[in-house]
């Protein structure tokens, strides 16, 4: 089954808001079953829309439009698709009713204007919109299905999530499992060519490794005739992938460290500190963005000026006067201060040159040292970011923040309880 | 003149990667005077790509392929656009030349691969690429000029500006200046109803508003015959609506208040220091994103617990038993314990529930504190974050950093020069 997505939005076209719906819908809807061939954007032009979704419906089984539902002048898309579906727009007395109890609980009341977004071509259905006021909509004949959904982005995926998933479901023809691998340390190239080894066959379950920001990710997807069908493939696929790549490997669907560091740091008990110099906060913002955080996160410091290492984290101005602020030795103080201040088991610290400036021929943009104090003891490691990354600042820091995380992981999976 | 811009990888009608580059090429083009009409997005299939350029040449001046230009037999863009083009390929010496040098530095040779990103349809002119191996095309009749670029961000830009842009220019036929003003603190609504009666005429130049993360931005764009022309009429308008909205207003061309909040440190040469309690290290992030800003940073302190704001802030036990944590008065405390410690002229604080848990009916999700310490006395502002912010951790942190941010830009205005 081919589908077709189109977004609308004058402000899409014009390349000022970027259309991050279609990849979304794409995502979601080939879990169904669906696949997708092509994605247009058109703006906010009736003419341009009509030809859109004529040669969409043409050629495609399945039509997904966002966009173009709100309630002013500028929103075609409901008058546009009921001309091309050749049925006339009737108000929707379930979709009125959602609008005017939107309305009723902030004792306001819909507009005119509002009306319009209760009006919908016959014999659609309504696909309800948890998010906001224009529902939804959904018509199916013979040859196609054709689905409206809005456009601001929370509205468009409460409105798949709750209406449209449960039908694409229930119409799939194939259950499918997809879940992404997430590896660090290693490069895609280097993965890609062991995994003609691995799995020389590699269809059903099809692995497909993606670079992200200096990590691997694999993909693997298997279609079954049944959910269990399905994931009997796509199990013992993964098992062998982690244990082929097991000193990279650190989750399954998590787009970053933060997650199962976080986890394992609560499950262990153990209590956790940062002292930050070139990162700047990044990893204590890292920790902190996890609900619940504060059961094991007692804080971090960002110590921007030798001034406040020695304050704070009690670095010693002979390390500082000997080594350098970005040297193991300093690192290793950082972390022990940051132990001690904020009284945790663990504490992580890094220092380095972000960039542009700074750097030196002994020490490039890019350099930096990571410090994990430790019950038993600190340890330092010594990191360069790479000539890509070297040329923005965020890249380095990005980049010496989840070698860090890294690093704790690995201490993690070796002491997974706290032993302080 | 109409622009069509088509972006081609299977990737991108899979929604693995987002497609940024259509977006970014809009912008680009249309500052050139093009009309960007659509997008298109297909994926690796030569059937596909032929029907949409095709489509795409028959209706458009301009059409601008993305992608497919690599040496894989997925990459099929040019042998499409040659036989849309109605011409061969060819081996380019240039282009050839351009490969041959690429692996002379790198002490390698071409492979027979390589040798395909140097085949170009017969009469195409090449579009250098300063950043990869695929050069770019141009193509032009007299019905359409047809570009096409290689599909990854960095050679794709690269080689629009070092190649594309320059012929742009040559055939504009006029001249555009955009600008984008950035508002805090007032909803796009409102300056939306009030555009109409500043700007009665709001065409040329043309004032846009849109939202973006609790913010606005107006984007004005003027046309004129000459770059002079476009600046004249352009600056009138700016200036009208910085005077208009001059308690929101913070920058031009600016996406972030970090920018100039952090520009007017470094002029009025102030010290800075943060202490961050909901925010988890998000502003002393955002500070240390800016190159130099260890000239007027000292460091931030991320207190996650009550113990941690007690013993580096010298927050008063009594202070934390009788108001909370979440409190005006714990916010003076941390930022005068903050200035204290990082013996800076100013020090902000934050203090707040981020959620999801945590909230109570007297202190909601969402609710947060902010301090500013200054020479001159010590400032607490009430935070509440809106129904849409609080459904998400990182919205609420953000709304609550960039409140913090926005008064301390409101101070630094009123006192441009250090006091201390």
């Amino acid at each position: 089954m081919q589908a077709e997505i189109i977004a609308v939005g004058s402000e899409l076209t014009s390349g000022h808001v970027l259309n991050t719906n279609s990849a979304w819908l794409a995502q979601q809807v080939e879990d169904y079953g669906l696949k997708v061939v092509s994605h247009v954007t058109v703006g906010d032009a009736a003419d341009q829309l009509e030809r859109s979704l004529r040669l969409a419906l043409d050629r495609a089984d399945w039509v997904i439009v966002t966009g173009g539902l709100g309630p002013t002048y500028d929103d075609i898309t409901k008058e546009v698709a009921a001309k091309v579906w050749g049925q006339p727009l009737l108000l929707s007395d379930e979709a009125m009713a959602h609008i005017d109890n939107f309305f009723k609980d902030r004792s306001q009341k819909a507009t005119a204007n509002n009306k319009k977004q209760a009006m919908v071509p016959k014999g659609a259905e309504i696909l309800a919109n948890p998010s906001g006021l224009a529902p939804g909509i959904w018509l199916k004949n013979e040859e196609a299905t054709l689905v409206l959904l809005p456009g601001p982005p929370h509205e468009m995926k409460a409105t798949f999530e709750a209406s449209l998933a449960p039908r694409l479901a229930a119409t799939a023809q194939s259950a499918i499992r997809r879940h992404a691998l997430h590896f660090y340390g290693i490069g895609e190239a280097e993965v890609d060519s062991r995994l003609d080894d691995i799995l020389p066959d590699n269809s059903n379950p099809l692995v497909a490794p993606y670079a992200k920001g200096g990590e691997v990710e694999l993909q693997v997807t298997a279609y079954g005739p049944s959910d269990q069908a399905a994931e009997d493939l796509i199990k013992p696929v993964i098992q062998t992938l982690i244990d082929h790549f097991k000193d990279y490997f650190y989750g399954i669907d998590v787009d970053h460290l933060k997650y199962p560091v976080s986890q394992q740091l609560a499950r262990g008990k153990w209590s956790m500190a940062s002292a930050e110099s070139c990162t700047g906060g990044l990893i204590s913002k890292w920790f902190t963005d996890i609900p619940g955080s504060s059961a094991y996160f007692a804080g971090g410091i960002c110590t921007y000026t030798e001034k406040a290492k020695q304050y704070f984290l009690q670095v010693q101005a002979d390390t500082l006067a000997k080594y350098g602020a970005v040297s193991a030795q300093t690192a290793a103080e950082m972390a022990d201060g940051a132990r001690a201040a904020f009284q945790t088991d663990l504490a992580i610290s890094t220092t380095g040159i972000a960039g542009p400036g700074g750097g030196s021929p002994e020490k490039p943009v890019g350099l930096a040292y990571i410090g994990l104090a430790t019950p038993t003891g600190t340890f330092t490691w010594h990191f360069q970011a790479n000539a890509l990354q070297t040329k923005h600042r965020s890249a380095v820091r990005d980049a010496v923040g989840r070698a860090a995380l890294f690093h704790l992981f690995e201490y993690l999976k070796q002491n997974p309880e706290a032993l302080s």
